[in-house]
């Protein structure tokens, strides 16, 4: 379907509650703009989407997904440019991943000009909730659940897939403190860890909270098969750098997200000659990294976190510190980078940068 | 708290659904009584419960269970006793093994008296709903949901329980067929396979989709380490006896449900002086028994399905045919004494029926 043909039903709010949205005020996803989209699945395909105000769903306690999770989501970003347009960043490939979720937890696949399409119309119209300040964006929350009123285990004959958006500040703000975790497992082969599925975090949330009373800020996952390979971290995909060479886990066992950002991040370090490896890591040669002082730097990235560098990983008795985030010469200058991509500030060489 | 003690604010339908429950109209899952319980946590505790009109729940689009999966419930049956009466099979168990879910999710754990006391007033409200005719029951739904509207990966700090009923016919008819899954896994060790959380049974929705395709009606997962020990069927535990022992699955490590019916047919075994193995049993055991002529039953067994006989297993090229069930000794004769103990047609010496 071409886009000019793609008909969505607006509803506008009558009363906007939108205010001057400075980075005081702005507070991660508890805060939502004055429309969404919403788009329902039925008799076999999807129906003509709406843009309508942010409002409650009405939803049967026996609606599908709330009892069998098939729920999944996606998270993209809208940055205000210099001439005060607004960009979304690549959100063609949160697209492709939402169908690759959709697929693994028995869903039916989203065309692509509902989700493109729906949310450029969506972004143009609360244009407004999109802050300007820096390291503000408007964080975009695509998602779809599973809504047969039927508590049966089977996939359902009906969906629901809607857009909401919330104006957002930085999400992390300092270099994290890892926890290795050698207990709790996110993922195995065979299993939806690759998938934006609501179940994988939920699973996290005790595993989060048990690390955060001992004084760390985020769990790094290890396989499942021996809990040796590190696998993500929390919500982000990880990088080390290690003797000049950036490495980051391959995503050949199914066990972790494919990250937009992670994809972004291993474009960038490639332009900038760095050489970068997906393959399994061990937590044995980070430790040896570490001894020999070849661990150099190490981040998570991700789309609400963009990039968070790590200052310590501690696994069992043992604690890696990574040298000050003042002598990097590497992760600084790629999320400087990055950002001048997102906020519109050097030319979009990548074409990762949708226009609203 | 003692049971009078609490306090429970009951609003009653307005006009009964209530017509005759037949085994011709019942349907699983499909139609629900007139009430539910609804409870709500915030600020640190449970608020008062309510018996209200089944409706609708008016939920935020960035309800946090939504998106993170923080969601898990039970499953219950009230059954029709021989004077009228209504006993529901051990719930005091589904109350136990919801906070273990409850714990292992992040998720506050469910005060006693408001499940033991919520349950028994649902039902006694909505006895009418209990159908009467052999093999029929009331299926009761618990479910805990995370009810805050923010959209950051955390646990809630509000969350609403409810029980939502259905009347029900049998649940599975007749032996199924079994694929031994060996690329897609359901749990890991340290995962959350051992919770009724909602995310586990998304996951499963396209493994079950394609083994049916292939003419087989539900999946035995194996482990997520070798692929080689048997660990549930789609939604029931799994029993196979061989030469004249009954095995399951030992729940040590974390990756398998620990079922009501489980427990219960492990103790009607162990009293028809069956030697009952609970410990890890691989496939290649099941294939060489099967050989040899000693895999002479096996089952599913869980509330929804009570007991599944299965007619014949398959592992990658070969299949394992169980001998015919009008054959078996054991197995029929434990689903007997198990319907007799669930429809008060005997003496309830375990003390497994909670009289509404």
């Amino acid at each position: 379907m071409n886009v000019s043909m793609l008909n969505i039903n607006i509803r506008k709010t009558e009363k906007s509650r939108i205010h001057p949205l400075t980075k005081d005020n702005l507070v991660f996803g508890k805060e939502y703009s004055d429309h969404m989209l919403v788009c329902d699945y039925k008799d076999g395909e999807w129906q003509t989407p709406g843009i309508v105000p942010y409002e409650d769903f009405s939803l049967s306690p026996a609606t599908s997904f709330i009892h069998y999770g098939q729920a999944i989501f996606e998270g993209v970003k809208a940055y205000r440019q210099p001439d005060g347009s607004v960009s979304v960043f690549r959100p063609h490939d949160n697209w492709e991943r939402l169908n690759v979720s959709a697929h693994r937890m028995g869903m039916p696949e989203l065309p692509e000009e509902i989700f493109m399409e729906g949310l450029r119309q969506l972004i143009e119209l609360d244009a407004e909730w999109v802050p300007g300040e820096a390291e503000t964006s408007l964080y975009i929350r695509p998602f779809m659940i599973a809504m047969d009123e039927f508590i049966g285990v089977r996939p359902s004959d009906t969906y629901r897939f809607a857009i909401i958006t919330s104006p957002a500040g930085a999400y992390y703000n300092k270099p994290v403190r890892i926890y290795v975790q050698d207990h709790y497992v996110r993922a195995a082969k065979g299993g939806i860890g690759f998938t934006k599925a609501a179940g994988n975090y939920g699973a996290s949330m005790l595993p989060a909270a048990e690390v955060r009373k001992m004084g760390y800020d985020q769990n790094l996952w290890t396989d499942a098969v021996e809990n040796k390979y590190v696998q993500e971290i929390g919500t982000m995909n990880v990088f080390f750098i290690i003797d000049g060479v950036a490495l980051t886990p391959d995503l050949n066992s199914g066990t972790i997200l494919a990250g937009v950002t992670r994809a972004s991040i291993i474009t960038l370090l490639q332009e900038n000659g760095i050489k970068v490896e997906e393959r399994p890591i061990s937590v044995d040669e980070l430790i040896e990294a570490q001894k020999n002082g070849k661990l150099q730097e190490a981040f998570g990235s991700g789309t609400a976190a963009s990039m968070s560098f790590i200052s310590d990983l501690t696994y069992k008795e043992e604690t890696m510190h990574l040298p000050d985030v003042a002598t990097w010469s590497i992760s600084p200058k790629i999320k400087v980078q990055l950002d001048d991509i997102r906020y519109g500030r050097v030319a979009d060489t990548h074409g990762w940068r949708f226009k609203v």
